[in-house]
């Protein structure tokens, strides 16, 4: 038996174990060529166990010779305190990946085997390794039944929302713009109307910010379920981070493996939305598939085959989908980052006159396609609704409301003090945004991690631009950070004029 | 810039960097999720990098805030002293990596891609992941062309032999069978023939012993290159460890993914085992398939279709190869371990009345089939010849001069002292042995680490057992090891009396 020890090693998704190569009970390269250990508490406690990489140790100020060294992950998952007695054995894989094997095989996946698979992944049973190879094997060909049952597996791998509402709406985005944070506008416009719409939002991992992220610069998103539940009941919606009511786990392990590899299928997308939305409870959903030549989704007919999809999982799990497609051709609103765009945000649910327009108008379109899901409205209608319930100050004070009631951010957030200007190096008009340039900058600014850091965009495409003007303003609050964000916009700042890219034209 | 620390940890193959959560010149969150960073020399160096995974680190005592642990395997690549500066970038995924894509979608690989690839993974520049990802796509679907440029693309990533001599030939058995070191017999036998035979044989990996393994009992076999090519002037042939002379090195990388995946697609053994022949410099080869239950081929059909895709790609690549099943259905000889098996080995060359039969036909029959190639001896003679070489110690004395010529191993090895049999719980007949079985109770003796650990077989199948005569008997080195191997034998010892498997018969 090997007492446990905790390593601070964040392996994410991983569990990791670390094992002395001079362990006193167990030979170290009998474990090796497989990898995985299987690791259970010694008897007198409930039965438990996990599945862990296996790391050899040649130090023993990381792990001694009847110690188990356990990776941040591990040691959590585990659930024992330290210097608990464990034993460990070579792990069996997972008896689902026999399924994967015929699957990369060429047969087809039955729905059960699908289940095992899902709930194997949402409970850190395969290894990074084993999950691409369920991913490959499904990216190479997946049959609408395979994603069908992908999307109900994975809704069921979670927690699972009921509400008592007939009709709980919701609103999503596939993601890619930065600062398209309509969310944050819709769910207020929703809420004054009177429907249900507990919105779960995700924050950010590679973007520089998420709803989750922003909403977080004005009140607590981190509610239990039972809290957020109170909130709908009160406020007829909330706006809170999905993480932590645990939807879909699955999908945020599939995602770390998913993502490295850049392996992005719309069958795995489709399952990826939908069994998070199945999860919350949803009833009705409008999906914002923004489409433009640096956003995720690059042609009217990659649209069209991707919004099909959705019709026909959505139909299947009994939800009801509108899609919508928008212009995805550069980022939304100014800013970018999670106090800009909350400054954003705020300007357009006050109707302040220097508010961003595309911001605004995009979130009355999304608004009023929820709105139309309400039978009592007269089909069309919801677009005058939603903009009549901005206008008045409905939606704000459906605002003011939600975030007193999650619970209000104390002090005042401020754009980062750090800030230097992208400038017209000649004058000209603005012919593109490069959307993940933006993004890249910004997150090397600091966004999301500190809440101030982002860009502010000065020009969108088509305005003019003199010489010497400024096209957007980065902001910071360390001084590294800032570093590498000004070299990154000094060596291609992702906007250009008369379609000649700015490089090197930076005002510090 | 960051300075570099050696962290004991064994990731092989993988390259690990540690980065702390605090690093004061990188934001770590900024590089997590996509795992992967390229680490470089700081300048005043010659321009070398490499690709790692990131793990983030909470401990200062492991890495500090301004260090970049790396593990034992970056550590050694990389090449540089501990204190030298690095700079840390997010990689860049291998480029190679787009033609893997293209792959999963469907699109057939050209041979410039797969080398590549190949070439990307064989300098560690793939993730496991991302190894998974080539393997699994190709396992779905590979063309037979696909299949040859994969070949002779590995045998281009590490050393390349050449030898003078017309005819270099070689003989290969797949594997999976515990006992069958016909190589060690056969080798010396074509030696005493005249034929140049510059047999590099590999460790265990999961088996319980690898021909280099057993050959180390005799003789040094980490010979460089050079001295290699010296014995082999001399004596015509030599037994030495591929792995030391680096011949195609990505299979080596390739393995450590297959294996904890199960993967094992006849496409992949096919580049793997010709590809090591092609850059070994063979020109004819013969190659040992057994056929059996247990075994690695489990029937005839399968075998068949083995052979001929191995005669298809040696044909293609310029390889004579005579393919040879064999029976399969049991381990081959008595002894499982490599002092064990040396024991076997030189009780045949040295004709001793008592040497397992079994292992003398098999090589004798294999020799022959090597000795065919040589077109002084008419068609079919080969075997004659190769048991008159054998009978009349000529083997023999090629074996010893062998084992001068690379050095003899110094010191008497014996089997380990600790020992315990397996016996029949009952009289009858043993029907059947389970070679996977019988490999794991070995392995976990002690075979390959410590020598003399194995197990000795008594009874193989047709043989009469009365009750309580020993079966076999189980050696190690350690008490450890012996307990967990006496304890695997208890719950199932491997071995069938008419038909029934021997369970919980010890005699200790």
């Amino acid at each position: 038996m090997l007492k446990i020890r905790k390593i601070a090693l964040d392996t994410e998704p991983e569990n990791t174990a670390f094992l002395s190569r001079h362990c006193a009970a167990y030979r170290a390269e009998e474990f090796r060529a497989l990898k995985k250990i299987e690791i259970s508490a010694a008897q007198g406690r409930e039965k438990r166990g996990i599945l862990a990489t296996l790391v050899i140790a040649d130090d023993p100020a990381i792990v001694g010779r009847e110690e188990l060294g356990l990776g941040a992950q591990a040691f959590r998952r585990l659930g024992l305190p330290e210097g608990a007695l464990v034993r460990i054995a070579q792990a069996r894989p997972p008896k689902s990946l026999d399924a994967v094997r015929r699957k990369i095989a060429g047969e087809v996946m039955s729905p059960g085997e699908i289940d095992a698979i899902i709930a194997d992944i949402a409970t850190h049973r395969y290894s990074p390794m084993e999950i691409a190879a369920f991913l490959i094997a499904s990216a190479s060909f997946t049959t609408t039944g395979e994603m069908l049952a992908t999307t109900r597996a994975m809704a069921k791998t979670g927690a699972q929302l009921k509400w008592d509402a007939p009709l709980v709406v919701d609103k999503h985005c596939i993601g890619g713009i930065p600062g398209n944070r309509t969310s944050m506008i819709v769910t207020p416009i929703v809420a004054a109307h009177g429907l249900q719409m507990p919105k779960t939002s995700s924050r950010a991992i590679t973007s520089p910010s998420g709803t989750a992220d922003t909403m977080e610069v004005l009140a607590d998103v981190s509610l239990s379920i039972d809290r957020m539940r109170e909130v709908v009941q009160h406020e007829n919606a909330c706006l809170v981070w999905g993480g932590h009511v645990n939807l879909s786990p699955a999908d945020d392990v599939l995602i770390t493996v998913e993502r490295p590899l850049s392996i992005d299928t719309r069958e795995q997308m489709v399952a990826s939305i939908l069994s998070k939305k199945l999860a919350a409870g949803s009833t009705h959903i409008v999906l914002d598939i923004p489409v433009g030549p640096t956003a995720k989704v690059r042609s009217q007919g990659e649209a069209i085959r991707l919004r099909k999809l959705m019709e026909f999982v959505a139909k299947e799990i009994g939800l009801v989908i509108d899609v919508v497609f928008t212009n995805g051709a550069q980022p939304v609103g100014r800013g970018i980052g999670p106090v800009l765009e909350a400054r954003d945000i705020m300007a357009v649910l006050k109707n302040e006159p220097g508010a961003p327009a595309d911001l605004k108008a995009r979130s009355i379109l999304l608004a009023g396609h929820v709105l139309d899901f309400d039978p009592a409205l007269r089909g069309g209608a919801g677009r005058a609704r939603a903009q009549a319930l901005l206008h008045s100050g409905e939606a704000l004070a459906a605002m003011e409301r939600i975030i007193e009631a999650q619970g209000r951010t104390t002090g005042d957030l401020l754009p980062g003090a750090l800030c230097a200007d992208v400038i017209a190096p000649r004058t000209g008009c603005v012919t593109a945004l490069d959307c993940f340039r933006i993004a890249r900058i910004a997150r090397l600014a600091g966004a999301p991690m500190d809440k101030g850091a982002g860009l502010d965009l000065f020009k969108k495409i088509g305005d003019h631009a003199e010489k010497g003007e400024p096209l957007y303003r980065i902001h910071s609050c360390f001084k590294s950070d800032f570093e590498f964000a000004k070299s990154m916009a000094m060596e291609s700042a992702g906007v250009s004029l008369d379609d000649a890219p700015v490089r090197e034209s930076l005002r510090k």
